[in-house]
């Protein structure tokens, strides 16, 4: 089918955010698979640390390949603005020229797009450079619903409340968001695991603490005795989720 | 397939947890479409008002039927503690003979299994009746993520926050959850709808507020000029989303 649905001529095609869940390639959703399927080209992020790119590797494990001539675009984990503008310039303008050839560009997402992802960047500078351009996103399992479930534990109930933060800014604000929210999910742990561990314990509340990491991913590892994390360089797609109020 | 995967003389089967997303049946991942054709029993919630039940209806849409005999459990939409634990006692008992028949059980949930649903309450009571059950979760996409990626905006970005907070218990705290937020998801509006209006209002963010009400199904809605919704009975599924300090 890959080429004939996503493909006509005289119309300009779509990008389309596919997001692709965490890792299990079993968390694909039935209309991602279908973008994966029918989209001539795909595009996914890569950076140096990571060549391969985590969402083409979930595609993968399902068993999908990319079309030939899709697009490894360069999405660098650095946080200078300067330098995350022009790649996403860079990836806009790589992009484009497929989607007014009148082929469907999707985009692989890990998780979800709308969650804490880049392609929003994207359509941001691609809308920018040619706003005649239609995007779609196809939601997807985001990390902490499938840490959860592999917990099995529930992320909020009845008429509770749930915070998700990046780790590093939370820290400052941790008794606050643990007071207010029955569940708090901090993501990117890794720079402040050690100090994060120390103030659970301090607040007894370390054993209401699970570690998440790469979920879904062969080398998945949940961790139920959050301590014995100390001094551990973890990967960076790791979390946390505290159950500070659990309901009864 | 079905009735042969999902059955083994002798072992006990699983009660599976099978999200299904918000209502979209391209939302079903593919381990929950797995779930629903391999399983010999389905299971779904139906309340008064709803006799069919909104999870059946989604994989309903999905052309999928449930299996004969399957199991509709009533769960009433109260909040009588004493009412609400001797359903989700009695549905407990109802799957337990096809547990230990050997058979697995799908129960068909809307959303995300650990996202405000009642799947944790029944697994709960499963549990207790008899330990030996094995209980697996397959996560979904959730409300606030199809949502977003409907309305074409991010939920957070980079180094942001985001709080999921039911909407009545929200109304008091609103300003600490705008002002400590990237973005506030206020979950079942209907009874606060107006209150919430005016408060965002008279705080100047009703332009950064959207409404979306059953996302995915036929009678989806998303409203994104919120004030035009005064006085008007919403749907019980209806959330929204405020980007209270949206990320450059």
């Amino acid at each position: 089918m890959r080429g004939e649905k996503g493909y006509q001529a005289g119309r300009v095609g779509r990008l389309i955010g596919a997001s692709l869940g965490p890792g299990d390639p079993g968390w694909i959703t039935r209309a991602a698979w279908d973008a994966l399927e029918n989209s001539p080209c795909w595009a996914w992020p890569v950076s140096r640390k990571n060549l391969e790119g985590y969402a083409l590797a979930i595609a993968k494990r399902a068993g999908l390949q990319p079309p030939e001539g899709s697009l490894a675009l360069d999405f660098p984990m650095v946080r200078d603005p300067a330098r995350l503008a022009s790649s996403w310039q860079a990836a806009a303008e790589a992009v484009i020229p497929r989607l007014r050839g009148g082929e469907d560009v999707a985009f692989l997402v890990e998780g979800d797009a709308s969650f804490f992802a880049t392609f929003g960047y994207l359509a941001q500078y691609v809308r920018a450079l040619d706003p005649s351009i239609e995007i779609e996103v196809i939601p997807g399992v985001s990390s902490p619903n499938a840490s959860a479930a592999l917990a099995g534990i529930p992320l909020a109930e009845g008429e509770g409340s749930l915070a998700i933060h990046a780790a590093p800014s939370a820290v400052a604000r941790l008794d606050q968001l643990l007071e207010m929210f029955q569940t708090v999910v901090l993501l990117k742990v890794r720079p402040v695991l050690d100090e994060l561990i120390a103030l659970l314990e301090q607040r007894a509340l370390l054993e209401r603490a699970i570690f998440v990491e790469r979920v879904g991913a062969p080398e998945q590892r949940v961790v139920t005795d959050v301590s014995t994390l100390r001094g551990e360089r973890v990967h960076y797609l790791s979390l946390l989720i505290i159950r500070s109020h659990p309901a009864q």
